[in-house]
């Protein structure tokens, strides 16, 4: 009686998933390790992100639409087209795991947190000590606020499945 | 013709079911009491439920995120992650039942009726005629009050097939 | 290239369905006609409708929750628990059609009608001529208002399949 | 203590007033009844109500957009502009008071109601005992359903000054 | 420049209002004691709080409205009418205040909080260290858990003026 | 890991696809050109679009609802019948791509990206250099702006699959 | 008792204006003929509308942020300021008047109306009858299409004063 | 013609006034000198501002709720206390200002604009271009971008007053 949705309900219907977006930098794979922790769990969650191949995220706009001399009205046609993929995101989820890293500014990552609370999203935040106090308005926002993604993996499974 | 959505509509599509979340009392069994009589009436019900084992439901705050010296951070962090639960369950449900039982303050009861009146949703009531007069703002909030699981899985089977 | 979403779109997923609630008078079969000509028609749509059963729709507070003296307060719960399936119905549906017959006062079609309105879902009424007058408002708030069932499945079929 | 609002707040404030739309039948007085009831009583209170000189509300449309030789579009012409303030005014109240009299279909009442439901707004329900069975759903989605004025100017006086 | 709007703005208009509702217990004077302070503070503030007249607060429905034979529909009358007052107030207000104090279910106190939550509203609890593990996930809502009415006052205080 | 959602989850589930409506003129085969390209790029999209059979978008309303001798009423059946389609296809998008053509006002076109810009949906136009001024209030709310259907399938490509 | 809301209220509090954006063309003086009849006629209308100096509004981008080779960029940075204004007029409106001229694609303005239409406010266009097909579901998003600032002037007359 | 809302109205109203939040950076005095200048060009304009008194505004939440040994609890009570403030300020402005410093993590300004921006908030961004590329995404969710105090107060004058 603890899953969220029965595996099988009474009816034999398949079980409603969890709509996760994971959200922040895109320099190291901590994605993927929350991925397939998630997988060795046999938790049934689904999983949305940004492109996360740097180069092309940044290039998109100008790659598809033309190039600019200026590079802010670059950043702005690429930013524009990733922000289609990012508010489609956050609106399906059910859940946003906002990650920040060590390195880089991250504001897009704080941008999200604080779109994803005014549309009253679970949010998970996970950053290391060191970003405690800049984080702050960020954490109180925040359902829990965890040190790494083995973490943020236990409290999906706790979720979805009710146990530890 | 008086099922909510046909058995096998027109197109031979899979029906539409009802998503209930039982919220309230973890200490008796009233949810399985539901789910079973739900299944051998032969409904067509996903159920959602917050997580039944009271201790585990206690203790989630600090197992995953660490321990505290503070029982009010202790409980902090774990209603966190177990609101996490919740607003999933309240927001994509079409009828809350809510159970108060005989003991305990139950406040968390009260609140998840609160929010989901607040949200428009059905909600059904079950208490005893003991709390008749403590719970009549609860009560006036809903659709149904009921004295046992027996009459909610009533009203559920009329709503979905339109009999009794 | 004229269906609302093509019969198999180009990853071959099913298509999205239509769901109508069919709202008003529960004394003739005007519901079973609609359905039957959809059937023939081979449209892609999910009905709802209210109990259809008029002793039970009345008496369904009662029976469940037990008797009462007053007829106010036998009605009243009676009505709630239908609003359970009303309420459902209406917030799940794209099109409601809400049919007027001759007689009866049929204040809860209107009332339907006037919910379906505030939540912007898309109205056809059913009536004749002789209606027509008291019938203004509502009229207003449609997007057609057709004389009889048949006309009501064409502009069914034209929405979905986009001919005549 | 026991205003809404205190009279005179603590910085000397203006009130906030309750504002009050006044739905239904335009062929008797009841509208003046209850606002010059509640002056009596001293009571904040904004009224707004439809147009209630019945030939005018009727020929409205035809009246300034120009004559149409089907009634069907000239009811249509009028019922759209008049319900440009009645949309307006359910907005803006906070409570609905729907009066339903001896005569006529009164359709548009009820459709009032049910629009006013959807978006959450309080409404009582003012009718005689005859027509207690076929208002059951408007009833049901009321906060009160009382016999005449006079008990509904007790209500409003109730919920703004907090004494009988 | 600390004031949430400068006492007189740039134009010399009137100052924006805090609107704050104080839910919950209505056995003791707390609304007072809050409404004082303040007034001592020279804070801006326009309270609102529900019919604190505890008999007159049972009695209104039947009062207004006709006897009841069964406790139930008294109650059930009575809350109707004063859900009206609670849900405007709620509606209308930027933070609720929510009181527990010693004695009584105060279900309703824990219903206006998930009602309040669920419109994101600014929530401060107040009570005692007894009731912190019930009151668990009532806290986990709020923005602030204080002790008693002191603090609660220099939250409002605090956030209007931006000094302590 | 680029995918919105990863082809097959972690749990086998089917993807979830992007809702793509096709606004705009109906005089060129601009809507298959898009089908085509995206089903040879192997996106999982669903599109939806408006009747395309022109002479039947425009008589729909008298074809099925009679007759009428004014043009007003005989487009205003039509364009309401028609609203049903576009209302519910903007709705459920995610995205809106609304192209604009060379000829004909194409007022229907604008309304659609302003009633999709309302509804904050993300909004593809496609225009060529002569439309740019005049559109330059459309062009404001979108997420990108493109010369041809090309560039609308590339960035439906990279939305969806993370490369170009 | 025709009045919207009484002129003074039974306490004597002062009226609730309508608030009305006139969106559309800005090469004819229509706004002030509009105005000046309502001054006229006595109505409580407070009339917003975009910036009418047609040269500022196409400028205001590169004057206030600097210049830009480009016309995409320039009319891109203007048309962004400018909607800043018009969103808070349309959001702020319970009536939202759009005239087509007879010059210009006025795309602007449907979009407008269809901003508009998502939000569901009142409607009213002007335009004159060799518009009356390709605005045609502009047209049938309104609660009135008029011929001249006249008629639309009587329909704010009536909504007001409910008479001619 | 060109103020939002004429200076005095048709009927002798007073002004509405523009709501406008400054977010960001409290370590300058870019607020003063924002509120000085629309003083100077004689706006009409409510500024409101999270407290900048940068210590008080660290120290609110141990300073009322009591101490806390551990610096994430202390951040967390204060930062839940300046979101009542900041979430009132922003839901009820029409424009968000976002200034972005030389110094500080700065992830509460992009945090705000997040939410701001789900909010359908006109959104003003200030930064200078070193923070270009970092801030694309936030650029783009703003309606301008501007180098300096000076032209963010240009765009509000033109906003309000309709020249420059």
């Amino acid at each position: 009686m603890n899953n969220l949705y029965n595996k099988k309900n009474i009816n034999n219907e398949e079980n409603v998933m969890l709509n996760v977006y994971l959200s922040g930098e895109i320099h190291t794979d901590w994605r993927d390790e929350i991925i397939n922790l998630c997988q060795k769990e046999g938790l049934d969650i689904n999983f949305s992100s940004p492109v996360t191949n740097h180069e092309l995220s940044d290039n998109c706009g100008v790659e598809i639409l033309g190039d600019e001399e200026n590079n802010y009205w670059k950043d702005n046609k690429g930013a524009k087209i990733n922000s289609m993929r990012t508010k489609k995101s956050i609106e399906d989820s059910d859940v946003v795991i906002v990650k920040f890293g060590e390195k880089y500014k991250q504001w897009n990552a704080a941008f999200d947190a604080g779109y994803a609370s005014a549309l009253n999203k679970s949010i998970i935040v996970i950053h290391s000590d060191d970003h405690q106090h800049p984080l702050k308005e960020v954490d109180a926002a925040a359902c829990a606020v965890t040190k790494d993604q083995g973490q943020a993996v236990k409290i999906l499974k706790y979720i979805q499945q009710g146990n530890l």
